[in-house]
């Protein structure tokens, strides 16, 4: 385990990454970008202030490496990952995990969804 | 506490930020760019893979807020937040924090150290 009980307190009680990433438009793993990431990271970010969520913060990463499953969202601490596709996505999202601490399961994107099963099931292995 | 017995298991066994933001030269709070972070996230990336470390990520992140204290680097789920200064500060997180799951107490960032405190230390509040 990561933790140990001596560690600092956390200094954001939601940190929220949303991949950005812009690959070229013929690259076969397409990219988060493409797909309205920056649009819906601004949405999100002015939904989080909006909302009046407390230490939470919003940012910006690089890519995440789960490229076909974006536009992706990682929170941590909890490490609970999201596909988010629009600010329909993004108000659930922050209401229902962030600000309730629940979970969104119809967007929620499972640990087994590697880029190699991803490429081996599209290849029909 | 944010996190839930049936969560999925995390995809990254320790996903690292570290702050690439960039600030206009004359802005007051500086910015992690300006400090190397660029480069010191792909020593990061490189010594990382040179260490054959599994499931870890580095990632670029867009800025953490934490301008005054930079570059700054925070890895999950943990939520352990370093500064970064050069590459053998790199490689200390690297092998003592991600590799052997210890501390690097010299370069630890305190939760208590925000924004607002370090604007008042400075103006001698």
């Amino acid at each position: 385990m990561p933790y140990r009980a001596d560690d600092p307190a956390l200094y954001f009680d939601a940190h929220v990454f949303v991949c950005v990433n812009e690959r070229a438009p013929d690259h076969s793993r397409g990219c988060c970008k493409a797909k309205g990431a920056e649009g819906l990271r601004e949405y999100m970010k002015g939904r989080a202030k909006a909302l009046g969520l407390g230490k939470v913060r919003i940012n910006q990463a690089g890519c995440l490496d789960r490229c076909e499953l974006g536009p992706t969202v990682v929170i941590y601490p909890e490490g609970v990952w999201y596909t988010v596709r629009s600010e329909a996505d993004v108000d659930e999202v922050l209401e229902t995990h962030v600000k309730n601490g629940g979970r969104v399961e119809r967007l929620l994107l499972p640990p087994e969804l590697t880029p190699a099963k991803l490429a081996k099931a599209r290849a029909g292995g």
